[in-house]
């Protein structure tokens, strides 16, 4: 089955310890379309500028993902520049420029009409919202968010959560929507808000995904996957979205909606997450095999299992 | 076989947001030695002044262990005095009385001799140096640390790391040992200053451990042991030293010394980890059952475990 993203095509400068890049491909639906594309068919919605030239659009192209959501507006495409420094945990913004991304109104090609699987990228939570209500079609809805919109948008935002099955965030973000600073309470007191299940991305330590009660299959248990030790993170850029691109992907290409999928599926985004750092931008994804992939994945396997 | 322990006897004051308590049991050889009573014999050598009693000594001899090495001096023993905030990942000391552990000078006692595993508790470099070289007869030798001596004894405590197996450390400390921020990186350094195995432990979010190419089994992949999401950690004091009572008892009540066995080790020390922080001090320690510890290390390895 198909999967939908709906976010950002951002054009990147990028530092890091181990080099610089300039008005590289970037954006939260590009590095979820990228990395789900291994696993299913993706969809995009976005906006891009008139400097959205072919040689971009090839990045799709070649991974076949259908890009027909993809608006063209006068003007330019979302820039964003940041640093990373030693612990390359966290980003320094060095400046954003919004350009057509600043009125983006997504835009449901009519051919998108029968999706299943939904991705509501890190966007104003009144358009995720918007989004959703107009696809009636979907199964299965999956959503990120960040801290701007925790703080300031909040009353959109907690509605917007009524609307998604899984939420993807890190534990920092969990921890500012429940006004909590445990994460298993935090967790607890999220999917009484909506979702029936929370995925938590832990960073250099993997994540962990909470289910409600009974959704899914039995019980209440989380569930942890790893995360590879890397010796050398060239660029963090995308890791999160990479990661929701393999869980959803995954998901998305699976027949059942069970808690064996949905732990399969946080495997999947943690290694998809690891090949995305490996090189700077997406150069890394564009690139890939499903052999490698699933190799990794066995890698991961490896990485916590007992005999 | 059993295991031997040199390290503190205390008694600490706590106070978590759980609540407060004074002047309980504590010291790192004190939850070393209950943690690792569930798996092996154990013994002990640290120091105690004139106020350990016989209702203190009697916690130990409830587990059988061996406190022919606790030395009784005039004085006062150890004391701590600490809080945790709102993340209980940091302790902030409000005052150390070292008393009697002042000047301790770790006396083995004959009996010990036959000592086949060893755990250097964090103590001064010099004296777990001095212990070990005077124990021939030791197999397997652990240690840990803290950014005391990293940062203030380097030069000894580098000596002392050549006569060790394995170090069992938090990341802050690799990182500040290795003079590297990359944990992975670290971990590579630290193998080559003595140590074939690294563990490193993370906290809410478990521990790897690190082997040295060859050392113990085939390869150099490293392992990782998830830690159990806790809604209520009442009391952090002492989950290191647990976990290490777990990780050498195990290892100690185990005919070989292979990887397997030193990964279901990195379980089991996440297991008694886990146990110590859901009570004030040692209480939880005191009252365990063998039963109950391996119905953890089922939930550990469930939380990771893919059909």
């Amino acid at each position: 089955m198909s999967v939908l993203v709906v976010g950002s095509v951002a054009f990147d400068t990028i530092a890091t310890p181990s080099g610089r890049v300039e008005n590289v491909l970037g954006g939260s639906a590009t590095y979820f379309a990228l990395a789900a594309s291994y696993f299913t068919e993706v969809r995009m919605v976005a906006v891009v500028g008139d400097d959205f030239g072919p040689e971009h659009e090839e990045v799709f192209k070649k991974r076949k993902i259908d890009t027909r959501g993809i608006e063209r507006q006068n003007g330019k495409t979302f820039r964003w520049g940041g640093r990373y420094l030693e612990n390359l945990n966290e980003a320094k913004t060095d400046f954003t420029e919004l350009n057509v991304f600043e009125r983006f109104q997504p835009q449901i090609p009519p051919e998108y009409a029968d999706t299943k699987f939904l991705f509501l990228g890190n966007i104003d939570p009144s358009l995720q919202a918007a989004v959703k209500l107009e696809m009636d079609g979907v199964r299965f809805t999956g959503g990120d968010t960040m801290n701007y919109w925790i703080n300031d948008f909040r009353a959109e935002l907690l509605e917007t959560l009524k609307l998604m099955n899984v939420l993807l965030i890190n534990d920092a973000e969990a921890k500012a929507i429940a006004h909590e600073p445990s994460l298993p309470r935090a967790a607890r007191k999220i999917l009484t808000m909506g979702p029936q299940a929370l995925v938590t991305k832990h960073g250099e330590y993997g994540a962990t995904i909470f289910f409600r009660e009974g959704a899914f299959g039995i019980g209440s248990h989380p569930f942890r996957a790893p995360a590879l030790p890397i010796e050398e993170v060239k660029d963090p850029t995308g890791a999160g979205d990479s990661f929701a691109g393999g869980f959803m992907g995954y998901i998305a290409s699976q027949e059942q909606l069970s808690r064996e999928v949905l732990k399969r599926a946080l495997f999947y985004g943690g290694v998809m997450g690891s090949f995305a750092v490996e090189r700077f931008g997406t150069e890394r994804l564009q690139s890939l095999t499903r052999a490698e992939i699933d190799g990794r994945f066995q890698v991961f396997r490896e990485l916590t299992h007992l005999e």
